[in-house]
């Protein structure tokens, strides 16, 4: 007799992969952004030492890669798998940052969901025994973004209002069956690996309490599209995605959202976010006080970015810096971290196309 | 204690997955290769009654996930997850057609590799229990490719005579924790779906023996560069990667190229799977008559494609049809099927990169 086909959307990680390492990295005007006390690394120019954007953005990826694994007192070859994607074309940055690691890559695409989709399958495949240990990494930058998303930056286009800014960061997590990394402590942010990019600025931390971030859960997102069309509305082409996963992490779950410490999605901006609250207050779920936005967390009002950060990288720096470090010292027990992604390229704008979104979810708690 | 870390590329699934259904449908010039009476469906016209070709390949994306799922004989909501990746810039055929189904979205990136990464990633989803069913797909366009990756088609460029060409082709398997499907017998394909988009042509199959196949092993590839950066040299710049996964794979399990009744390479094409050969030989690994490159497969001599197929539908579709057929009719009983993929973008190019490769296999045994 067949079993009753399971047709959630949400997967419960019986074994609880473990965040044995992390890193963020983060361009200089994040690390002029609310956040700039919890960002590990702050690059002191946008092109890192290297002649282009995206060259300087695969030495970002590299980067933090390196220095997650550093940080899980790791070897190179001690991790099974690296998981990433990025933005650009054919996912460059990753691709060819992969090159310095002997791993197993496993590429994906979500657009700024990444984090969360990496985090997601990397937590399957520790949770079910087949790899150990696995670095989920993605990044973004500004210039690269904007240069193959929108037109040169030279041109000085005006941005609308309801614009959000490409975050230049990167982030790596490295996930264990184990403990037997660091537990995330980030005391040894100095000593870098023999491999590692030296980083620009090291910003010193106060030690934490050593609590273990895990992974608990997952729910990977549907392709949702209400039609929006104009790419510089990225927040309103997302914010259904984002509900969509929310709803169903809920219902899959039987949680509320109460019953997290808080929830953060990726990059909707404030406009976004804003979208979200309704939408989800349509559905019968109240957004409070525990509720906020990577992407409107990121940057300052008075850093003219309008509606706040958006980019794989946005996300992913504030997880593996701000809410690692809430997690780690019990101010956050447990998080819900739903990352957004607009799935759209040139081409298909173009083509006539409205903007599809995508948002993953992982919940992670300490113990 | 902490266990021993194991750092293998290398997965065995206990659960062994089943193929529980599969589509490919190809091109007019695929059509009249030496494949054509495998391929269930043959395009009359390159754009698919669309009017562009990205639209046309997010068609045939579409119709091949919708036929699979149908030939699984399940409905829309009974399949969890669909794994997807192409070539196109931010996936987007991937992505768009993904609006059609009601299922979670994980989006990919290997390249000509993707077949396999979605195989082994799905394989790893249902054997672990994360997802009781879902579909594998990939596709390519020759059109959307060669004016995205060198120029456009009007200019009719003259390529060189170890360039290859890029399959116009998609294919999805369904991958299932049970054998409820039709066991790929493929009887069915006239039936279809409500919401599946009619082919234009259906090849009539004969019945065949109903074996299952499933997927009992995976390889997760590392990105090996050599130094090649002609980017109509895709069979030099993949060859080594496909060598690495190989030597990896047959390291990990123990076996050697005899103990399969047939290996098969992506889309190395006639020259790349000669520097196969070699390479493999170095390693003292000695490629024989059960060893084929799907690139090399698909057309004929006569077809003008110099070195034969590429693009990521190529070994999805020689997958999905040829092996496929005969690993339920009892002519294979274990095949290693081994993508590769070319990691690089017109900017990498453009910025000096060289080409880096990946290859991820999968083992499929029928019972």
């Amino acid at each position: 007799m067949n079993k009753p086909i399971i047709n959630k959307q949400t997967v419960i990680f019986k074994n609880k992969p473990a965040v044995i390492g992390r890193y963020a990295l983060v361009g200089p005007k994040e690390g002029e952004g609310p956040l700039k006390d919890y960002f590990k690394h702050v690059l002191n120019q946008d092109k890192f030492g290297e002649k282009t954007f995206e060259k300087a953005e695969k030495k970002m990826l590299e980067t933090v890669v390196f220095s997650a694994i550093e940080d899980a007192r790791l070897k190179l070859d001690e991790v099974g798998a690296l998981l990433s994607g990025d933005l650009l074309n054919q996912i460059i940055s990753s691709s060819f940052a992969a090159r310095k690691f002997r791993t197993s890559f496993i590429g994906l695409f979500g657009a700024c969901s990444t984090m969360a989709e990496s985090l997601a399958l990397g937590a399957c495949l520790v949770d079910g025994g087949y790899f150990n240990t696995v670095a989920c990494a993605t990044g973004s930058h500004f210039s690269t973004a904007e240069r193959q998303f929108r037109g040169p930056i030279e041109l000085g286009s005006q941005r609308p209002p309801y614009a959000q800014w490409t975050v230049t960061a990167a982030a790596c997590t490295v996930l264990s069956a184990e403990t037997q990394g660091n537990g995330c402590v980030n005391l040894n942010c100095n000593k870098q690996n023999d491999n590692a990019v030296p980083p620009n600025k090291v910003t010193a931390h106060k030690k934490t309490k050593n609590k273990t971030p895990r992974v608990t859960a997952a729910t990977f997102g549907k392709v949702i599209d209400y039609g929006v069309s104009d790419v510089f509305n990225m927040g309103a082409a997302m914010a259904p995605a984002a509900m969509a996963t929310l709803t169903a992490h809920f219902a899959d779950t039987g949680t509320a959202p109460a019953d997290y410490d808080h929830i953060f999605t990726g990059d909707l901006g404030k406009l976004g976010s804003d979208i979200l609250r309704d939408l989800m207050a349509e559905k019968g779920y109240q957004m409070g006080q525990n509720y906020s936005d990577c992407g409107a967390m990121i940057f300052h009002r008075g850093q003219n970015t309008f509606q706040g950060g958006s980019g794989c990288g946005c996300s992913a720096a504030v997880l593996n810096s701000y809410i690692m470090d809430k997690l780690q010292d019990g101010t956050f027990k447990k998080v819900l971290f739903a990352a957004t992604g607009a799935l759209m390229s040139p081409t298909s704008s173009q083509q006539g196309e409205s903007i599809p979104g995508i948002s993953h979810a992982v919940v992670l708690e300490s113990d």
